[in-house]
């Protein structure tokens, strides 16, 4: 595989835009559309919380039957515990985008990203949507940005039969993130052909070790999606199995997700150091990931490793409180500081052979300035 | 019940003292003793963290008959992962501090709270015990700080079987504070006559819904100790069944609790603001403090409620984390700001009938600077 430019318009036969229309208080792009020139195959996952934004249960619905073409989004509201108002907001985002674009209405995925809470700016949202279509701009990545201070795109492509495919995609974080299932937001695009039930697979099993591997706060949003589109246009034969075609899609996508997902987390609210904590000798892959996350999450570990000490104690203590047999005699902690950004934690126990990584940041003063005044 | 002056040693029989031992850094008191002058009925509960720091390990032998009439405590080291040494290192302060008192070794309860991971300065620590039990001021309580920006004392009295009996005591936080069945320290001092085995209860009863539904950072520390001595020297009747002495007693060391566990959330590192999280509805008192527990550590509610927002949002995004059917239709929150430094979230839930509170602060920069200087 290799990295290419082009973002979530490297593939062949997408189209993206982007318009400021007032949703956001500071400003800026604020409303994105993505689509397939042509008919799609579409794989989407949506966060675990049971507090459901309302495109996230339209976007559900519509990703049933794997056809959604077209991705429209807002930043600034994240139309959620807004009520049946907000449900029919998101359904009129959805029927705009699909009378712009000729296609039907459920085969738009909708999201929104912000503020919960708010009535949406329905007005404002179809006014920049309209806009959007007509300036047909590359500036997709940046409209579904919050709280991220740059734009996060990503693009690879590698050879499956004899063709070159390519995926793109782009994510935007930066607060209320441990994912779970999803990103905040995340959209990639593929020119790739391949079965829907493959598709979705493929999807399930790059975003475990990326998108679902990171932590910036431990708060799993209402609002995360993540969805590739692919539309067949790299004209390769239709990938039908779970052959070396398939293992060389999923390990290109992987690598996209991951390169995603890092960009998230280097630039996780107030962050100024990527912690990458590895788990080795658990149980299983579940267990580890568990360890894992019990010391990405720590507030100990977290503000630790962005001073200037190696207070590893906190380590141990955030691998104690699982109710696990891990004791003082069975526990061995490494830490490693290969760069003036980066940190890397080891955290081996002794109860198997598993092992799992997840990546987190520092929390620093600056992540609680930013969450007093954001709102 | 009746509040009265006096703290740990309040209670007829007990007496106590601190020295300056040169462990902490920042200097201070920080070696402190409390016993019995007669013997004792003592109960204890410990960290459910599964790494144990080394006098957490003694304390949790001696205790097991009930018969420990001294308190040992050094702060400004944690004596955790610190391997066979420091268990020497805990046996020597309960043997110095036996030698002292002319009692038992297994009388003592010792405990240790500062870093983790660091070889405890025993000559210092051996100096300090004879220095304290020499100079046998009442300054126990501000011996076992850390990062407490004040000592954090209490006591009670009540009329059990026409005596008036008196529970006094002390406790320390103020960070990697989430208890589990016992605060980071807290020692507690009654004259009391009753069994070992209603002590026990009565303790567990009492920490339940105060030491033990209390977060600052959502860590639970290698070190948590929490103690009561009883020496029966108020001369009731010795209490023998759950009668109504017995729930007189409970009621005021429950208030006891309640008033020193408030107290180390107030002085929570960083706080302004005290934060009690009310769920109702929930299917049983377990599940009612998971969701508040859910709540209360979010770092988007614990930074929203420092501020000037009602970012309510943050709190359904938190209660929705739990796998539990909350959604939009079924979640109704409420948020009163009864002073400048206290707010009340109450979260209602429609899954049965049962309520649980927990206690939390704010999230502040000062948190965040005191955990990245702290080493």
């Amino acid at each position: 595989m290799k990295k290419v430019d082009g973002g979530i318009l490297a593939a062949k036969g997408f189209k993206a835009a982007a318009a400021a229309a007032g949703i956001k208080q500071a400003g800026g792009l604020d409303v994105g559309l993505v689509w397939s020139t042509t008919p799609a195959v579409t794989a989407a996952v949506f966060t675990q919380n049971s507090v459901l934004a309302a495109p996230v249960q339209l976007s559900k619905q519509h990703c049933q039957d794997h056809k959604v073409r077209a991705v429209v989004v807002n930043s600034g509201n994240a139309n959620c515990m807004t009520g049946e108002e907000g449900k029919q907001h998101a359904e009129q985002m959805a029927e705009d985008t699909a009378q712009l674009l000729n296609i039907d209405k459920n085969e738009v995925l909708v999201a929104s990203t912000g503020i919960i809470g708010r009535s949406l700016p329905i007005d404002k949202v179809q006014n920049g949507i309209e806009a959007a279509f007509e300036a047909a701009n590359d500036n997709f990545a940046e409209a579904i940005m919050t709280t991220d201070t740059y734009p996060k795109s990503i693009a690879y492509e590698c050879e499956i039969a004899g063709k070159t495919i390519v995926i793109g995609g782009c994510a935007k974080g930066s607060g209320m993130m441990q994912p779970n299932m999803a990103t905040m937001l995340g959209f990639l695009t593929s020119d790739v052909a391949l079965t829907p039930e493959l598709l979705d697979k493929a999807l399930r099993e790059a975003s475990r070790t990326t998108f679902n591997s990171i932590t910036v706060d431990g708060c799993t949003s209402t609002n995360d999606t993540l969805a590739i589109m692919t539309n067949g246009q790299a004209n390769n034969a239709v990938i039908t199995d779970e052959n070396d075609d398939y293992k060389t899609f999923v390990e290109t996508l992987r690598q996209a997700c991951l390169d995603l997902a890092l960009m998230i987390v280097r630039d996780g609210e107030g962050a100024t150091t990527l912690v990458t904590v590895n788990v080795n000798g658990a149980a299983d892959y579940d267990q580890a990931k568990a360890i894992a996350y019990a010391v990405a999450n720590s507030p100990l570990v977290k503000t630790a490793t962005g001073g200037k000490t190696d207070n590893w104690g906190r380590i141990a203590q955030a691998a104690g409180t699982l109710g696990l047999p891990i004791t003082e005699d069975t526990l061995a902690i490494k830490v490693d500081k290969p760069a003036d950004d980066a940190l890397n934690i080891t955290v081996a126990v002794q109860l198997g052979d598993a092992t799992a990584t997840v990546y987190t940041c520092d929390l620093t003063k600056d992540y609680v300035g930013i969450n007093v005044a954001y709102n």
